[in-house]
């Protein structure tokens, strides 16, 4: 049998039991020209939240009673006839919060897992890395010597852009949640140092460590940082506007009061979607793959087990209780 | 006797009675190589109130006891051997609210009064003028065809900055307060449409004017303006923070809560002071003064008069009941 998340309910604020049924079905054929994909993990990000909007975004949003979307990596385990993939090739792409599908290909690549893991092509090598790596190289422009300021830096995404920033040979500080986290944003990731929100006064933390100010804020979560980042920028600062994770849950969100700093220092403040880089997404990839094996950029993922652990599991988006990529599990060995 | 509007008390909030006083010096006497002006106008803008705050930004506050800062023009009735400077030449520059003073010359210019009148020099000549010729070019970047929107349609700014996106052949749609401004906004200065934003709902005026969105936000105001503009942009938008009159009399800024419009629409927000542009405002000087004589750029000034009436000729920058630039005549004839 195949078991399936399905939006039921759109949630208003934070998603409630209301939200996801799971179901269970039959795993399905595939028709002439399609493979059966029987998914190995699932990506977990704070975009999932926005998927359930029915507002107009950078993608519509997932219907009632359609499987919840989600990145996917699995194994093609039937093939009717498809023109490229075959059984046993490995393939990634958008296959929802499910155990298996089927696809005629399109939106799915194959990768090579003979020497990378496979929960790195959802994570560094997936749609985090790219995010992180268009996003701070492109959007925020970042120079040598550079001050860079990076909120979820312990996360897939913040953790990649500090990593990026300090190979580029910038001054990089992080703002992440516990002492433990920041410990290893500084030592295990290299970051020049790193404020702990939840039990530092931010604000305080950015005028120490950035006392020149930042020229380059990546934002990953909205709200009271983003305003404490702004209130520090330098001259013809950028702020790039990747996410807003302390907002995705609320009906209203908080406008940066502190946006006139934009005015003062003339400063830009960009937003991003990383699908708009998908045809330099290989590029990336290579390049990352390199500063990976040169032991350059340290990457983690994260991973929980079992689809029926999908609701608890997401919530660790949200309560910042996991570090770097957080994926699950879905195949039962 | 030279009267002075001298800055008291910084103002919290609105200006009120005991923010400047109004005070009669001795004219004073020019030293060796300073000249002595007579002030005939000064600009009246809304950035005056900003830099009664004491806080970091694009320019040191005025000090306590100091002259009020503004823009003026005046003429040279007194020279103790200026080099370049001689009595009748006409001078712009940061002469303060007050009807002498006594200068150097640094950071004055003389300008040619034959063809055109003094007023305009504080208007499309001056700050406002070089403010929306850089603002909506350089920020904005407009391109022929792109749907436009400005805010503070009938002022001094933004009556330009709409002008100039017409001649460039975009689509204009202002927003002004008032069916009386909005009228003169589409029949005087040939904007496409207004929307009247003390009548109108400002959401629907932008529906209906801008159906497929806005590529360029021209915002003077800030506020819910702000944010019904950034729900409607369009991919690759550009909003130009150009200054927020809305909320300069805020003790706490209201932040753009439909800021995540920029990631959405992978769109800009940026920031600008006129001041950066000073090495080409020779150039657009010239641009302007050709649209000027072949009627493409219609410009006025609205004159208050008298140094006494300076406190109530500023809050019309607030309450709106004024058009086109602000000034005050302050020479007694």
């Amino acid at each position: 049998m195949n078991k399936q998340i399905l939006l039921r309910n759109r949630p208003n604020g934070p998603v409630d039991s209301n939200t996801w049924e799971m179901v269970e079905s039959v795993i399905p054929e595939p028709k002439e020209g399609e493979v059966l994909i029987q998914t190995h993990y699932i990506s977990l990000d704070p975009a999932m939240r926005g998927w359930m909007n029915d507002t107009r975004s950078y993608i519509p949003p997932v219907g009632i009673d359609e499987v919840m979307r989600s990145g996917t990596i699995g194994e093609v385990v039937k093939s009717n006839n498809h023109p490229s993939f075959k059984v046993g090739d490995i393939l990634t792409g958008w296959g929802g919060v499910q155990q298996y599908f089927t696809t005629d290909g399109k939106g799915h690549f194959k990768v090579d897992t003979s020497m990378i893991p496979m929960t790195k092509y959802l994570g560094t090598l997936g749609m985090p890395g790219m995010t992180a790596y268009f996003g701070i190289l492109e959007v925020g422009k970042i120079r040598e010597g550079d001050v860079v300021l990076v909120s979820g830096a312990a996360g897939a995404v913040g953790s990649v852009v500090g990593q990026i920033a300090k190979i580029k040979g910038c001054r990089v500080v992080g703002i992440a949640g516990g002492p433990e986290k920041c410990k290893h944003v500084v030592e295990g990731l290299g970051f020049d140092a790193c404020i702990d929100y939840k039990n530092e006064n931010v604000s305080s933390g950015i005028k120490t460590h950035c006392p020149k100010g930042i020229d380059v804020y990546f934002d990953n979560v909205g709200g009271d940082i983003l305003d404490a980042a702004l209130a520090r920028l330098r001259m013809h600062a950028r702020v790039v506007i990747c996410g807003a994770i302390s907002q995705y849950n609320n009906t209203v969100i908080q406008g940066p009061k502190n946006y006139l700093s934009l005015l003062v220092n003339r400063a830009t403040m960009q937003g991003m979607v990383v699908l708009d880089y998908a045809k330099k997404y290989a590029e990336a990839g290579m390049q990352m793959g390199m500063w990976i094996m040169e032991g350059k950029l340290k990457t983690e993922e994260d991973v929980y087990d079992g689809i029926d652990n999908f609701y608890d599991t997401y919530q660790r988006l949200f309560s910042g209780d996991k570090r770097g990529k957080l994926l699950l599990k879905v195949i039962e060995e």
